[in-house]
């Protein structure tokens, strides 16, 4: 099969690989339908995550059906129409139990396209599979469907639920990329009083305004902070969400939560940031971070058959399977490009602009 | 009256200022039976608050008996034995309705020895009395009871409380001073499996094992790390309670915590931490910050009066309130008196060494 497999920092290649079989009578083997390119594939890229091996394919994402299973596999079967979690998860562990299946010690967590081959692929081994493969829903578009593997569990655990999101809140999002941007769509689930969102790009907050942003502010200077502390008489957002992975952009969230607030932080950082406790001890301020668990998913899953999550106004691009090399060059040149996410594979689809959809204000 | 004023960084006396007066009609006054000191009060003698200006009268803990109170006060009236709380609270703000009292908007919060003249004094005004005084009952010792206006309520809230202690939680204490020792006993309220506590001094850490602690660590290189992970099969305590207010020690708890554990700090910073999100940011981890909102006092109180919380152990040196500044000197210099608590005034009371109580293990 063909596959894009990781060569070292800077170089990946779409080439043949062997084909994937069923090593574990836990795994299923899935003949890939949709895929999406992460923003965390670009960082493995540039030689962040050390851990990925050359030789090994990208991606954690994608939509696809069931065309063999292991003897232990009991919820999905051949023939069967599945979402790929970037989540793999044993179901037996300690953390498992508690459904934080992001943490798993029993072989899963975040392996697919990270310690094993991933997605971006025309057939995949997925370990674990009765857990970490979910029944599609037979109405999903999978390119929409796809962005279910990823970026919207994390917006809405990480993000809107770490954070502690309730109606009347003010919710501030630094970083209107994907994710912040599902981060947007989810936290109406809500019901906040506002949500104001920051980002440098201004194609990125008109995005952010059609998918529900109530005020948008530029991340330079201290514009946000202002317009902040105007909205809420000099208190301070209740959630900051930070959708970016920089200290500056985390440290920004800090400063504009109110005393009692939450900080939720979604980005994937490479470097420490400066936390000023002398200025937060006595702010009852509480942070989270975390990688996503997926726990989420069937809810989301449910919700997007019913029409009530946003996601193919995220798809700014489509491409074929057999393009992957181009898709990553658009991806990776968003700020030129307008790139949100870019969809590989699945049906025919044009490409979209962003546009207002039912949830949009 | 006889009351410690600061004069400025590095300076305190003793001596005579005005009575105070009724100046709202929803104060109280109090006359003073017995006070204590505080880390935070030498924290303002070095000038590391400077909001705290020349001229006001220190200290934020006190118990006493009401003289005198305005003609809005309902809940106390001249005769009482109250607790004079480190924290005032207006009862009416957005904040005091959620029980966040810490943060009131409504001319509360921490201000005794603060923001106006405080408790190291012949009498005290404090204002918003309806909330910010606790009737004592009857068999309460003064100098126990005086316990509960800051340590107590600071270590279960910020510590106990915001780290979410769960039974066969392993919990570390990183700082063995006062409210150290404070966390160590009320944690145990919630059967933690095993306390970790974490101090330079070897006499606080025989005081934490006499308090309940399971197992000791000096704080110097990286032995209480390999401890906490020998403990927990290398994953982490699933709470790090910071309590000593030092960017080194507040490093090591976001070290020694598990995936998915809570990090709650309660020492005040005077200077800011890494925070190194480049490991955390994957590790779903939560960090609170806290300023005591003693809504917990009158719970604390009630158990104390049962004789449930070994508050007497923590006092290590009394005084009669006219020796003020003797017994700063003696706080001060800790590492050489071996000083936990020390109180001034209240009955006759032997200067005790620490001991174990029905509390401790």
């Amino acid at each position: 099969m063909k596959a894009l497999v990781f060569r070292g920092p800077g170089q990946s290649v779409w080439e043949d690989v062997p084909d994937p079989g069923i090593e574990e009578a836990t795994d299923a083997i899935i003949r890939v339908d949709a895929v999406t390119i992460c923003g965390t594939d670009l960082h493995i890229l540039k030689g962040d995550v050390p851990e990925v091996r050359p030789g090994t394919v990208l991606g954690h994402e994608a939509v696809g059906e069931v065309v063999e299973v292991g003897g232990d596999v009991r919820t999905v079967r051949p023939g069967d129409r599945v979402l790929v979690s970037c989540i793999t998860a044993c179901g037996r562990c300690r953390f498992c139990k508690e459904s934080a299946y992001g943490q798993c010690r029993g072989g899963g967590g975040w392996i697919l396209g990270h310690l094993i081959n991933g997605t971006q692929a025309e057939y995949i081994r997925v370990p674990h599979a009765d857990l970490s493969v979910h029944a599609l829903p037979g109405a999903l578009d999978g390119k929409d469907a796809v962005l279910l593997a990823d970026i919207f569990p994390t917006a809405y655990e990480v993000g809107v639920l770490n954070g502690g999101v309730r109606p009347g809140d003010t919710v501030v999002v630094v970083g209107a990329g994907p994710v912040g941007l599902a981060a947007i769509a989810t936290a109406q689930l809500y019901t906040p009083q506002r949500i104001v969102a920051v980002d440098p790009a201004p194609a990125r907050l008109e995005a952010a305004k059609q998918l529900g942003a109530d005020a948008v502010a530029a991340a330079a200077g201290e514009d946000a902070e202002e317009l902040v502390a105007d909205l809420t008489e000099g208190l301070g957002a209740d959630v900051a969400i930070e959708a970016v992975g920089v200290p500056e952009s985390f440290e920004m969230c800090t400063r504009m939560v109110r005393p009692g607030g939450h900080v939720a932080n979604v980005g994937v950082h490479g470097k420490p940031a400066t936390l000023h406790l002398e200025n937060l001890w006595i702010k009852n301020v509480t942070i989270t971070t975390g990688l996503v668990d997926t726990s989420s998913t069937p809810t989301l899953l449910r919700m997007m058959a019913a029409g009530r999550l946003p996601a193919s106004s995220l798809v700014t691009h489509t491409f074929p399977l057999n393009q992957m090399e181009e898709a990553y060059d658009v991806f990776a040149r968003a700020a030129v490009t307008g790139a949100l996410k870019v969809v590989l594979g699945g049906q025919p689809h044009d490409t979209v602009a962003v546009k207002a959809t039912s949830q949009g204000k």
